[in-house]
């Protein structure tokens, strides 16, 4: 059996509620000078007495020394090994943008590139040009039926787009146009089996097609697919956990992952404090909330340290508000870290605290990473840590007589 | 390989002895007033010994969350992976209550339930009977004889019994009759395939009689059975770590899991004296001693806090004899949690100590949960502990050159 398997076997529903806020990128690396974290430079006085009160420890989100994309982090936090959740790269992209797949659906992901005269790939980003030109030349192309296929192509950012196929009979078993190197041609669209001949062909024309229109928009004259693939279909959350789960979360990406899962995603915008509105106004209705803050990591990625502490110092304060709501469990942690003196994810692994009634405390008194390293959690795979949230809740009977 | 085949290549025969001792249910939670777990607050002077010149941390018998039944946390203590090691219900209630099962039986298990006039299930556990009428009934009904297959019939507890058909040609691919609900008729006897359409037969036809038996002891008026399986064919401790095993364990369901492995069962009561005793006297027998305690646990599960801190303390009065025999290796743990507070098994992870010779001691002084999480041995699968045993008894060669 699965984890996920061993826990559908042991789950049952009950009224109690779960509350998982994900501080994106929340994990950080010390400032040389203070020899202190993001949070461990914030002043924390809510998210510190859940500690407290709680149990903490690190975990892992995919495994040590493996940085996580924002989906497997998140995959992780859900209880759905991001090793064996997969998502194509453009379903993901799909997601990403907000797009609502359709089962049968076919998602590339797209990049403008420039070629030269003799159709060799000179840039495979077309100098990265602007949103803006991007959303642009996607107009262009947008709303195409081929062959009995409508296509829809969308901008993400940059010279990143996004190129969705709906029909009958579409198969995803098609190999990347990009050939990923520089100085030669594309490669042409190649069926990887006779079942996705009909997509082939499709694809095939859409990029000739393609290429007559951007022939004047030099440096982004040509487009590169890779990564087609449909929406995956994965057991929901009320099926394995038997919860009745809401993502409370304001960008596309997280509540398009939500939505895979089987969670009803609750209209809010991206701040904390809109956030914990919307969950305190939908809380009789639902048992497990997902809340995500972008801000955190933003910051992170902008190597902005002082910007990160400002963003969980907000959150803190909005905390309280959380703690008020008395749910029996609450869950506060990162689906990754994002140390501002790196600019990006990282591998590190992620504070974490579960404040329950039942969560045998430990000694920890501050939320941080050097503190969290003595948790009773220890350090653990993140995967674990929805396990433990149900535990907490008393929603998982014994294993095993 | 798995971690048992692991395990197996790199196993030596040797002299060196090695002590398991289990408080079943150690693990506790925190009273309210003083902080303290039941382990934390008994005086454990002997066993805060063993801690101080031994490793210590916290294992998750099956894992994070999980709360395990006696099975799976015993199997994981003998480094049986629980999640790979699975009995079926049958087979474990009949191992429970010391029935010796041969190769070829089948054993279900049942419930006297109540039926109404229309044969519609009432009470799927007939008021829960006294154990002393369900002794009666299943007196009425055991020792039968059909179509050649010899069926025993044998109370558990209140209204559960197990029932063991012996026969050639017994395949247990077999449904429940069990409906799991109310207000409807107790399902047939169904073969899932057609080689168990004799065992289906003899099934069946043991229910007509068990109903027309049963039809004036009203509430237990019926017969519900689920669980159709055999004794699983698991390779032995002897046959993994070279070990001569024996258990120590006055329960049956304890008892009855050591010989699914191979352990020799030795004659005890149920007291530490009486086992400390028995341990003495079949010293120079064994290598391996598996000795159960299960005070501990049924002290937990009737919320009677100082009655586990009592059963901690009488056993660690004990512990000083087992000192004095200087094995190579004891451990000391239990196979879960089983908090006062809580009332029953949980998935809080459990103390574990291991002193030998060997063992690289940390900073932990007195046993207790708080004092582990700092352990040596961190946090780790309870299955990770057989094999630190045995490396501690240098009973393990090189893996790899």
């Amino acid at each position: 059996m699965t984890g996920l398997e061993i826990i559908k076997s042991i789950s049952l529903p009950s009224p109690t509620k779960i509350v998982l806020l994900v501080l994106d990128g929340l994990g950080g690396l010390p400032d040389p000078e203070t020899g202190k974290t993001e949070l461990e430079t914030a002043e924390t006085p809510n998210l510190d007495r859940l500690a407290a009160n709680g149990i903490c420890g690190l975990i892992d989100p995919v495994g040590p020394g493996i940085t996580p994309g924002s989906a497997p982090g998140h995959l992780a936090l859900f209880g759905y090994d991001p090793v064996h959740f997969i998502i194509g790269r453009g379903a993901l992209e799909a997601i990403g943008i907000g797009f609502e797949l359709e089962p049968g659906d076919v998602a590339a992901r797209g990049n403008f590139c420039t070629i030269d005269e003799k159709g060799l790939v000179t840039d495979r980003r077309a100098g990265r040009i602007p949103t803006e030109k991007c959303t642009e030349l996607c107009h262009l192309l947008d709303g195409l039926v081929i062959d009995g296929v409508k296509l829809f192509v969308s901008p993400v950012r940059e010279h990143r787009l996004v190129v969705i196929f709906r029909g009958v009979g579409l198969v995803p078993n098609i190999g990347d146009t990009d050939p990923q190197q520089l100085g030669v041609a594309p490669k042409p669209v190649t069926a990887l089996g006779p079942e996705a001949e009909r997509l082939a062909g499709v694809a095939r024309q859409f990029i000739e097609r393609a290429k007559s229109v951007l022939v004047e928009h030099h440096p982004a004259n040509m487009v590169l697919l890779r990564g087609f693939s449909q929406r995956p279909h994965w057991p929901t959350m009320n099926e394995v956990y038997k919860l009745k789960p809401a993502a409370v979360a304001g960008y596309p990406m997280y509540r398009g992952l939500a939505k895979l899962i089987g969670m009803d995603v609750l209209e809010t915008d991206s701040s904390i404090d809109s956030e914990i509105a919307v969950l305190k106004k939908n809380y009789i209705n639902y048992d497990f909330f997902f809340l995500h803050v972008k801000q955190t990591d933003a910051a992170g990625e902008d190597g902005d340290f002082d910007r990160k502490v400002r963003g969980i110092e907000q959150v803190d304060r909005a905390v309280s508000e959380l703690i008020d709501l008395e749910p029996d469990v609450i869950v506060v942690t990162g689906d990754h870290s994002t140390p501002a003196l790196l600019k990006g994810h990282s591998w590190h692994p992620v504070p974490v605290l579960i404040y329950s009634k039942w969560c045998r405390p430990d000694t920890v008194n501050q939320f941080g990473e050097s503190a969290c390293i003595a948790g009773g959690l220890g350090r653990m795979p993140g995967s674990h840590i929805m396990p433990l949230a149900l535990a907490n809740a008393l929603k998982l009977t014994k294993f095993g007589a």
